[in-house]
């Protein structure tokens, strides 16, 4: 049984929760959460804490999950942690990766601890399939497309401009572009030919639309690189029509010759709900891996399949082969 | 530089001889076969032994591709190799994979080698496919479609019959099978409902051709359990239709709850280039994990992608994260 701690406890958290309470080779300990925990009741009768409370678990938790809302609360956290646990968690920001892996690393190797980051699709089964892609078909060409689904940190940028009320963003994959990847010929394409976004927007009663309108497509690094359409939509309609978190995306893999494709797609009714079974698996490879010593921050490439399986589960990856 | 042998000299062979002339990363110590050596002669000067030979060059090889044409002969050969050598094969009966697996373990840690089997597509790359899907959907149904494309086994099951010159079989997946198993709805399917087969054959003149195509479609397991198309066709038409090597396939998986698929395809114009890809990308892995000291025999789940890079090269694992 591994004992396992979460951490935040938002759509990510309650799918792992949920994943835990149903799958009887893991152990909740509890919930560790920013919010108030008497104020949070959970259906499974899982016990909260203070999200700082975490520290004086290091004994009882085999592996944290690191399910905190935002990129930033992970980027802080979870070097803090990985001096005294071992951890899986999310972190998606690429650009930011390398700074963020060699600082995990330090701190778990100072700790003994093994921590896997970028645990999810994207970065996650995704960065596997694009490095392994790239090494089997000979430094192929290789893309990745998002969509169609439901862009967390897009939505999110645009509940922060003044007068919106709520918001949820889609990005979606341009046919032309995908067909393009699929014959290698997709390297050259910019940002604009490659994805489009879909913006549902709830204004504010007399908010000026806009301006909303110019300040989304106008948004740098977001919006302003690609074609986006704005809808303005009632509360009601947005919670009807797009209360939903799918998403979707593939990588794309032509070796340089042509004849040779690989593709990986992904499709999910839910994207934390996969987020947190991708997590869930690696945690039991974080327990295994961890028992054979291995100790420092690993990304998804350095876990071998096989470590998702051990003794005790009715397959192990040999049955795959 | 990583010194290769190569024993085999076929389709996969030939394949790997001309990956290793143009990566420098490689150098190319002798190509090992059982036909005369003084007969054959190589584009790139490559210089031809005897298979036997191979085991006077346990000093000069780091890793020895195992390309012969067969799986008998791979079974056979590779235990006795792997005592003194790294190896890397494609063997692809799955129903012996467990025996060759544990054969190859035995020799490989007797003497203190790294072995890697069945690295190509299938077993291999989708191997691996099938492993993940299932831990990260937890236990979810997952199913694999071969085709279109020319099935060696098949193609030469055919030309085994009296009176048939030369054949071509090309394996088809069966568009509804692999709709259902978008869905999840897969599992309960036969052989039948999921693939068919579609075979050309050159007859000898005079050959009773309906003689031929009863003992086709009645042979057991090759045939028997699909509809089996027939069509006899000339020597030239089999040459300029069917003379190329291509084949494709997918892994799919659905989640148990229905929201969520991965789905892994390839698509190749030339198997036995595509293999040979995948095999000198995993030459590689094997050479960095050996001096890391893994020892025993490995299947594809075993390595981490990240093995398929090494400090030397333009790109990390990492980079693709």
């Amino acid at each position: 049984m591994i004992r396992l701690g979460i951490i935040g406890y938002g759509n990510i958290g309650r799918a792992c929760e949920r994943i835990a309470a149903r799958d009887g080779r893991f152990r909740l300990v509890g919930i560790f959460t920013r919010r108030d925990p008497s104020a949070l009741d959970s259906p499974f009768g899982t016990k909260f804490f203070r999200q700082s409370e975490i520290f004086s678990f290091s004994d009882d938790v085999d592996v944290a999950l690191v399910c905190t809302g935002s990129a930033n609360d992970v980027e802080n956290l979870t070097p803090r942690l990985a001096e005294r646990f071992n951890t899986v968690d999310s972190f998606d920001t690429h650009a930011k990766m390398k700074d963020y892996v060699a600082a995990v690393n330090e701190a778990a190797l100072s700790g003994g601890k093994l921590c896997f980051v970028g645990i999810g699709w994207d970065p996650g089964l995704f960065s596997m399939a694009r490095a392994l892609f790239y090494a089997v078909l000979e430094c192929a060409s290789v893309q990745t497309f998002w969509g169609r689904g439901v862009s967390q940190g897009h939505s999110e940028a645009i509940r922060r401009i003044d007068g919106v009320l709520d918001a949820r963003q889609y990005t979606v994959p341009i046919p032309e572009a995908v067909a393009a990847a699929k014959r290698g010929e997709a390297d050259a394409l910019s940002d604009r030919q490659k994805h489009r976004r879909e913006c549902y927007v709830v204004a504010a009663e007399g908010a000026d639309l806009n301006r909303i309108r110019q300040e989304i497509v106008q948004m740098p690094n977001y919006f302003a690189p690609y074609d986006t359409s704005v809808r303005f939509v009632s509360r009601e309609q947005l919670e009807r029509e797009h209360g939903g978190m799918p998403h979707a995306g593939q990588v794309i893999a032509c070796g340089r010759e042509g004849g040779d494709s690989l593709n990986f797609a992904l499709s999910t009714t839910s994207n934390p709900d996969m987020t947190a079974g991708i997590m869930m698996a690696y945690a039991r490879a974080n327990a295994h891996l961890y028992a054979e010593n291995c100790r420092g921050a690993y990304t998804i490439c350095d876990i071998p399949v096989s470590a998702l399986y051990d003794d005790g589960d009715k397959k192990s990856a040999r049955d795959f082969v």
